[in-house]
C-alpha cells in the first residue's frame, strides 16, 4: 500500500478521462457514467473504450484501453470482474495514471473473487498507479465538475464527504441540499485495495476547497495512520465519522458489503475522540453535525441564551441545554428591566426568555441586542413560533448574526414548511434545526471541539 | 376539582358558541377565534359577544353573556384578567355549559394573578361548569370542523393531542400533516383550574374517533389519577407522552410558563413505564412514536428482517436492531437458494439481504414474499436507495403489506424528495422514516408494547 495521497490528484481533478465499458444503452451503468460526466460539465477530452466500436453521446469508442493516447489521467472502469486484472494491466502500460472501479464481485463475495483482489493488490504495489475502488460508486469533485459517479449530484459547497458506501453519498447530498448547503468533493471508497481512507483524509485535509470533512466508515484500513493524520486536520477542519459494524451483526453485514473487517468498537470510540473527530451515533446526527459545525465556530465556554415566542418550546430547549451540561444564566438587572420594557406584562424575561405571543419582529432584534451585551460568551438559540412572520425574521436574525459575536443557532418547529426560508438562512450561516434538542446537541459539540482545541494548544 | 370527566361533551362538542370579547379588528385574537370558527365549519349559533355592538363576520354582537339565549354549550374568552371573574360568573348565571378561556397573566406571572387563580378555582369548585385554561389557546375537535384554537389546523385523522402548550399544538399539526397523518382532537390546557389532563386522558380514552393519545405535559395536577387511568387507555390505544422540566432549570422554565409545579423526573419516568405509557425523551422520539404507533400494531416478538439494494444503509440497520435487542436471523437456506436464483451473483441473501443496485421493482415484492414464510414473526424493514422507482416500489409495498402478516417499516432515505410518496405509504398504514434508525427506534417500542400487552393479560 503506498502511503501518501500522493497522485490522487490525477485523479481527482483529471484533464483527461478514458471509461472503460462506455455504453450506448441508456439502461446500463456504461452509459450513465459517459452521461453524468458529459451533462456534469467535464471539459477534457472524453474517450469511450469499448471494443465493439460505435458511438456513445457522440464520441466514437476507442476499441482497447491500449488504443488510447498515452498518459490519460483518468480511467473509469465499469467491466466484469473477469477483465479487472488484465484492464488494470493495460492502463499501466498506457501510462493511464489513476482508475476508478465500479465493478462489484471481489472479497465482498467470498472466496474467488478474494482471489482477484489479491492479485491486484500486489499489481498495484508494485506501481505509482492509483486506483479507488473496485466496488465502489465513484467519485464526484463538483467544484470542477469531474462528475465519475452513478450517485444524485449535490448543489456546490464546502463540505467534502469519504463514504463506504455509494447510497450514502446520495443521501447525503439530498440531506444537505435539502438545507440549502453543497458538496465540494465526494468520494466512495469500496474495498479500498489502493487507496485508503487516510489518502482520502490526507487530501481532504490539504484541499482549500473543503472546510469540513464527513466520513461513512466502515472499517479503517489504515487505522494508525488515519488517527494520526486526523489530529492534524482536526486543527484546520472539523470532521465527523459515522462509523459503522459497531455490534457483532454490523461487523458481519460489514463484511458482505466491501469485504471489510471491523475493529473493536470501543477502542475506535476512544481513539476517535483523542484526536477531535466528532463522532455519530446515528444517521440523522451524522446530517445535524455536518450541517452545523460547517456553518458555525467552535464555542469557547458553556453559557446558552434561550429566545422564544412560545413557552413549551422554551422549557423543552432548557431541558437539554442542561442535560448537556450547558448554564443558563438570567439577564442582568439592567437587561431583565429594559426586556420588561417593551414586552407583554405575561412574557417572562428570565432565561429562557418567553416574550409570548408575538408578530412584531422587532422584538427579536431587541431582545438579541440586550443579551449581545450580557457578559458570558455563549450560544444563542431562538425558537419562533408558526406565528412569526418569517421572511422579515429571517432578515433580522441574518442582521443580527452578524452584528452580535454570540453565535445564533435558529430551531424553526414547522420547518416542513419553510424551506426557502431555511435555505436563507443557511446560506447565511445561521443553522436552523428542526427541534430545539437537535439545535442544542449540536452547540453541546462545539463547545466540546472548542476545549479540545484549547488541550491542543496546550500540549 | 371534579373528579371526572362528565360535561366535557358540550366543551368539545358544543351545539352553540359564544366569542366573549369578539373584535372585528383583524389583528385582535378575538377576530382570529371567530374567523377560525366561521371558516373552520361550524355550523350552529355562534354569538359574538362585545359591549360596543358592531357585527363580527356579519354576525351582530350581543352586549353582554346575561344578554345570550339560556344554555349556551360553550363560551371562548378572549378578555382581559381584570374582566375574567364576572365573566366566569355571568357565564354560570346565564346556563353556559363550559368555557375556554385563552387569556394568560395568572400563576405563571406572579402574586396578583395568582390571587385571581385562586379565586377562579373556588368559584368553579361549586358547579358543574367546566373551564379550559385559562392561558391556553384553545382546542379543535376536528371531524365536527370545531376549530375553537388560535394555532395551525391539521388535516382531519386519528390522532388525538393534550399539549399544555399551544406552540406544541402546531408544532404537532404541521409535523404530522407533511407525513400524511392527521388530527382527531387536540387540546391545550394551560393553568389547568379546572380541567386537567387526567379529565383529558379520560375523556380521549372513551372517544372512539381517537386511535393515539399523545401528551405534552410540563406537570401533572392529578398525578395518580391520571396513571391509574392511563393503566386502563393502554389496554386499549398506544398513549405517548413527552414530559418537559426533567431538570431543574426546566422545572423553573415551566412555573414561568404555566405555573405548574413538575414532580421528581425519575419517579415519574418509573411510574409511565409501569401503567404502558411510552415516555418519549425529546421532540423527535415524540413525533416518530406517534406516527408510528399510530399505523403498526404491537409487536409480540423480536426478530426483524432487514431487504435493502444497498450495503451501507443495511449495515447500520443491522447496528441499530442488535443496539435494540432485536435478533437478525438469516432466511433458511431454502429461502436463501430462491433468492439467489433471481438476485445478482454478488448481492448478499442473508439478513440484512442486500440486493445491490436494482431497478426492477418485482425483486422487492420476491424477497417479501420469501421472508413472509420465514417461521419468526417479527419486522421487516425495507431500505430503498434512490435509484427505486419510487411509484412503483411504494404500489409494491402497499400490495405486500397487505398480503404478510410482518408489519413493515420503509426507512427512504431521500424524504425530502418523496413527500406524495411518503403520504401514499402512510395513508396505506406502512411507516415511512428518514433513517434506519428512526425506524428501528419505533419498533423497539412496539416491541417493548407487545410485552407491556401481555403482562397485563397475565396479571
Amino acid at each position: 500500500m503506498k502511503s501518501s495521497s500522493h497522485g490522487l490528484d490525477s485523479l481527482f481533478c483529471p484533464q483527461s478521462i478514458a471509461v472503460v465499458g462506455a455504453s450506448a444503452d441508456p439502461e446500463k451503468m456504461g452509459f450513465r457514467v459517459m452521461r453524468n460526466l458529459v451533462e456534469g460539465g467535464f471539459r477534457g477530452p472524453l474517450y469511450p473504450v469499448n471494443p465493439k466500436g460505435g458511438e456513445v453521446l457522440g464520441r466514437v469508442c476507442v476499441p482497447s484501453v491500449r488504443r488510447l493516447p498515452k498518459g490519460v489521467d483518468l480511467a473509469i472502469l465499469v467491466i466484469p470482474r473477469s477483465g479487472m486484472l488484465s484492464a488494470l494491466r493495460e492502463c499501466i502500460d498506457a501510462d493511464v495514471r489513476s482508475a476508478v472501479a465500479l465493478t462489484s464481485g471481489f472479497r465482498e463475495v467470498g472466496e474467488e473473487g478474494d482471489r482477484v483482489q489479491e492479485e491486484m493488490e500486489a499489481l498495484l504495489k508494485r506501481t505509482p498507479f492509483r486506483l479507488l475502488g473496485p466496488n465502489c460508486a465513484g467519485f464526484l469533485n463538483n467544484l470542477q465538475d469531474v462528475y465519475a459517479s452513478i450517485e444524485i449530484r449535490p448543489p456546490k459547497g464546502n463540505l467534502s464527504l469519504i463514504s463506504q458506501s455509494g447510497s450514502l453519498m446520495s443521501a447525503f447530498a439530498s440531506n444537505m441540499g435539502a438545507r440549502g448547503l453543497g458538496v465540494a468533493k465526494s468520494v466512495s471508497m469500496g474495498n479500498k485495495v489502493d487507496v485508503t481512507e487516510a489518502d482520502l483524509l490526507e487530501y481532504l485535509g490539504e484541499d482549500e476547497e473543503t472546510h469540513l470533512i464527513a466520513c461513512y466508515l466502515e472499517d479503517l484500513r489504515e487505522g494508525k495512520r488515519f488517527l494520526s493524520i486526523a489530529r492534524e486536520v482536526s486543527k484546520k477542519k472539523p470532521i465527523v465519522v459515522l462509523k459503522a459494524g459497531r455490534t457483532p451483526e454490523g461487523k458481519k453485514a460489514t463484511f458482505s458489503h466491501t469485504g471489510a473487517l471491523a475493529g473493536e468498537d470501543r477502542v475506535i470510540d476512544g481513539a476517535l475522540r483523542q484526536v477531535g473527530i466528532f463522532r455519530a451515533e446515528t444517521l440523522d446526527e451524522f446530517y445535524d453535525l455536518s450541517y452545523g459545525l460547517s456553518l458555525s465556530k467552535p464555542l469557547f465556554g458553556n453559557h446558552i441564551g434561550i429566545l422564544s415566542d412560545a413557552g413549551g418550546p422554551g422549557v423543552i430547549a432548557t431541558d437539554a441545554a442542561v442535560g448537556y451540561g450547558f448554564r443558563i444564566l438570567p439577564p442582568s438587572q439592567e437587561n431583565q428591566e429594559e426586556l420588561r420594557r417593551f414586552l407583554p406584562p405575561f412574557s417572562s424575561v428570565a432565561n429562557p426568555i418567553d416574550m409570548t405571543f408575538t408578530r412584531d419582529v422587532s422584538w427579536y432584534a431587541r431582545a438579541l441586542g440586550l443579551l449581545s451585551k450580557e457578559p458570558w460568551h455563549g450560544f444563542l438559540v431562538i425558537i419562533p413560533s408558526h406565528f412569526t412572520v418569517r421572511n422579515e425574521l429571517a432578515e433580522t436574525l441574518i442582521d443580527a448574526s452578524r452584528h452580535i459575536a454570540q453565535p445564533l443557532f435558529v430551531s424553526w418547529l414547522s420547518p416542513w414548511e419553510i424551506p426557502e426560508t431555511m435555505r436563507q438562512l443557511t446560506q447565511n450561516k445561521v443553522p436552523v434545526y428542526t427541534t430545539p434538542e437537535r439545535a442544542i446537541h449540536v452547540m453541546a459539540k462545539l463547545a466540546s471541539y472548542g476545549r479540545w482545541l484549547s488541550n491542543q494548544e496546550r500540549l
